[in-house]
């Protein structure tokens, strides 16, 4: 072992290893000079009128209602979370794993949501702490409905903002969905802290984030409870991460003061992001235990990961598991500590 | 276990195990009819002025260079093998891993070349057996060289046709990378197959082969050698899987009747994608054994994965790896039998 230290910025790409799956990214700041340079991306503005938005009312059968007050009131309503109308999980069968051939199957049996806000032309970024603080409580109560049923072992949370995100519809909108089964990049972080807790008697996250408070050379934003920073082995240009600073295994737990925070924490680091880079589409979603099982799992940490649409993954990525990035995220870092939010 | 049979059409989303990987996929059949159905998908087409293409001419130090007839010639060049301008992987210390902190890095130490082809508005699907043979020719050369270098643990080959798929160069090409890791989902894939050798004395694909010839449901394209199905856990709609029916660990060492093989099956998956979907954007990767350890690896089983980007992965794909898929493999391979090449 050579020690050495990396300043991330040269010309050289770097093979970093993500502490927690112990996956591999690039960091090719040599190409970066690449044409179509992701800060010269042309964005086709992604917006559908108003009048045919089918987010625009209340919708029927709504599982939570919200006035901006923070009371359960319909006629004015700014949050409310409804049954996905397509759902890709729904009520079925659970806890039945069949045979065809040498192959498994399961019914997707499950829930689906849409959590939608009022405003048609204003995005988590535009938002106030006060309004992304009563998104996150659906999210908190919802997940909380949805983990009490018996099929349940694992809730997504996750957010798609802009076409190239995967949104099909513009009216902000979040989506959870409720599954039968813990998914394998879950596994994957849940194992890698499970090793990382054997080996060295340590919560990996806790690791990187005291190592990162005092580095100070990858954090975007924090506040009392909440810390945003550039992941060391960031899978495309300008990752966020946000983790509550202590250590906590479950979302779902946070108490309103600590909702406020990350309600903070979550809007500063998106309004960086749009006003330092053109308001670039993202996906967001939140990585937590899941809801079987919770003394197996009281060693993670949960964190919501914040991916912009910076560059396309294309057969390498997608072949290989690799990811490119071809800017630093020291130097992504460097750059959204400076956009004053 | 309920023995019951899928007939994989319904309307109830089904959860699908990959046989090797163990990861799950959703076929939610009753998704597809959402907005934005991927046979609708607007494309806008992916042309670049073939006056201002850096790959109409034969480039400077080219590492491979064939014309039309299979020899070695530069004045009328057919396929050429060159570095990549801009390389995410390059000259580098390798099998140093250093420390920085709670992390690890090693240097991007490798090869990144780009084989062209001498047509500019010519892609895969509309080329004859003999000029994809070719191409795959310069694939297995330019494989072979860069496995004799003693850094190289792995060797991605891939290709991005249209500008979802990632390419920022329409002039057909595909990429060599080589590297000193193996890749996280090359390790699943590997993981996978020896776990299941271990458990039923089988090679996974070879089992996966047997059965999908016996059922014939979801078979595309077959000749002597090689077979092209739709397969069971598809991770998008319209994906495709090409696999020499005798079991091989290596592409590289496929023999020139087996490349002809090859050569027919991918043009004949590829033509009828294009043809059946109206020229969709895709990415096609091989997935072979790593080049060191080849005894320790002689029980995989090397492929082409075909993945049509007929949809976006989205927040819940990209936070669970779990990918939707709107067609059943059943459904998509029963179409694409019907489109004549």
């Amino acid at each position: 072992m050579k020690k050495k230290v990396s300043n991330g910025v040269k010309g050289v790409s770097e093979l970093r290893q993500d502490l927690v799956t112990g996956d591999w990214v690039v960091i090719a700041t040599g190409r970066a000079k690449r044409p179509g340079d992701f800060l010269k991306q042309k964005r086709a503005p992604f917006t559908q009128p108003k009048a045919t938005c089918p987010f625009e009312k209340l919708l029927p059968k709504a599982l939570a209602v919200y006035a901006a007050d923070g009371q359960h009131r319909e006629k004015d309503w700014w949050v409310q979370a409804v049954s996905n109308k397509y759902p890709a999980f729904n009520k079925g069968i659970c806890a039945v794993v069949n045979n065809v051939g040498p192959y498994q199957w399961a019914e997707g049996a499950g829930f689906h949501e849409v959590v939608i806000t009022r405003e048609h032309d204003r995005p988590f970024a535009r938002m106030t702490r006060e309004e992304v603080s009563l998104v996150l409580r659906v999210y908190q109560e919802r997940f909380c409905a949805m983990e009490a049923d018996g099929c349940v072992k694992y809730i997504s949370i996750f957010h798609n903002h802009g076409r190239l995100s995967g949104a099909s519809i513009a009216h902000p909108h979040s989506q959870i969905i409720a599954i039968p089964v813990v998914p394998p990049d879950v596994v994957t972080s849940l194992r890698g802290a499970t090793e990382y807790f054997k080996k060295e008697h340590a919560c990996a996250h806790c690791v990187i984030i005291k190592y990162e408070l005092q580095k100070r050379q990858r954090i975007v934003y924090e506040n009392k409870n909440f810390i945003a920073l550039a992941p060391y082995a960031s899978r495309t240009a300008f990752e966020m991460r946000i983790f509550p600073k202590a250590h906590r295994a479950h979302f779902e737990q946070i108490t309103s003061d600590e909702r406020d925070g990350l309600a903070d924490t979550l809007r500063a680091t998106l309004c960086k992001l749009a006003k330092g880079l053109g308001n670039p589409d993202y996906n967001f979603f939140i990585h937590t235990a899941p809801t079987k099982d919770h003394d197996a799992f009281a060693l993670y940490h949960w964190h919501i990961e914040i991916l912009p649409k910076t560059a396309i993954w294309a057969g390498f990525e997608i072949g290989t598991g690799i990811e490119i990035s071809t800017i630093a995220p020291e130097t992504a870092a460097a750059f959204l500590q400076k956009v004053k939010v």
